[in-house]
């Protein structure tokens, strides 16, 4: 692709959110962006608004959430992991291809759908890297609960260019 | 293991079904089997028919289906696991260590029998690349809802050889 | 850290239980510990006593067992982790970096304190290890069944030093 993602984010008139805040009474021993050599491991993130709160609707998809809403909260969710990643990365550019997408969704008895709840951050990842450094693997599944009772929540991986 | 991961397979007697196809009216952006370097990150898959189609019986382990059943159904993962590696790769021998994989169950409440079902993939694997090789990490767990129902879905990780 | 973790677990006055074992009727084809080049992955641990078998209590977070016990069990089953990391690599201070910590919450219906549980993992890790070695991404997801019904399972990865 000609256009860097960072170029590529501002072409599609994107703004990623604050990076993720999580309230001052919660302690969260972890790093949201893990840097180990290349690799670069994503924790699980969820829908966060401008300011990086997470933010709602909150609950169950299919019976909180329609699956339109979900796959807006997943897509939000991909922004609030890009903001994390340039935080810690410093660009986006420094991205040298994703490697995997875990995609949760906090299903509702008898939902489904969770494939095009989680193509609301494929879609997104390959809109702003590209066909080839967007590329990733996935799964897109249904779990019992989720923290904060997010309707999406998303583990990832990328490596760093050489 | 002095045999070929291929060449096992026809001793075996096993006919892997064709690659994974989904209804031309789903939109699935991502890859089914993403090679980066020498890791091979392998999404989640379900059991298919020989034309590559997902498969029943689809329901919740322990109520829809039996353990049984529910075996017979992740060792048909695998064997569509393996189709999609070999669409990708060209062959199976080209592969040099399993690293992971993560067995997940459509388990109906109370099901609690779920290392027995993804024995059906672990076991197949260990069967076609023999104990060394075919070694991986594993954690079989139970969600709340699968894609399309299936009953079993099982994502992986593996090792090109050298 | 100027302390070594093995060094640092004797200051703590942790002791760490026997490797895990499971009861021989129960084939488990697969490596608890499963090292990779430089790599460690973790297969999914639970809870176990001194003698390394999986532990109560058993059952439900936020029904069978309060947050309180869940947060116990994920720090006894980080120090299950440990037991077969040592196991297999000889020594803790083979450890060079934790990588990914996925922990999985038997959650009952409602129950989202599951960042909190986790953290009695991620908290000892960071303990022993320190805050450089012991850094790891991390999710915190609410199951709908775990294996014999433990409350908790933790599949994790490492790396080894240079």
């Amino acid at each position: 692709m000609a256009t860097s993602p960072e170029a590529r984010l501002q072409e599609l008139g994107l703004v990623l959110p604050a990076p993720t805040r999580v309230p001052p009474s919660v302690h969260l021993p972890f790093a949201f962006v893990h840097v180990v050599g290349r690799r670069v491991l994503i924790s699980g993130h969820g829908p966060t608004d401008a300011d990086g709160h997470l933010c709602g609707p909150f609950g169950k998809v299919g019976l909180d959430l329609s699956a339109e809403q979900a796959f807006d909260a997943a897509r939000a969710t991909a922004l609030s992991i890009l903001a994390d990643v340039r935080d810690v990365l410093g660009s986006l550019d420094r991205v040298g291809q994703w490697v995997r997408v875990f995609g949760m969704v906090n299903a509702h008895k008898g939902f489904t759908g969770l494939p095009q709840v989680i193509n609301g951050c494929s879609q997104l990842l390959l809109d702003v890297f590209g066909e080839e450094v967007g590329r990733h693997a996935r799964s897109a599944v249904g779990m019992a609960e989720l923290p904060w009772n997010i309707p999406v929540e998303i583990e990832a991986e990328l490596l760093l260019r050489d």
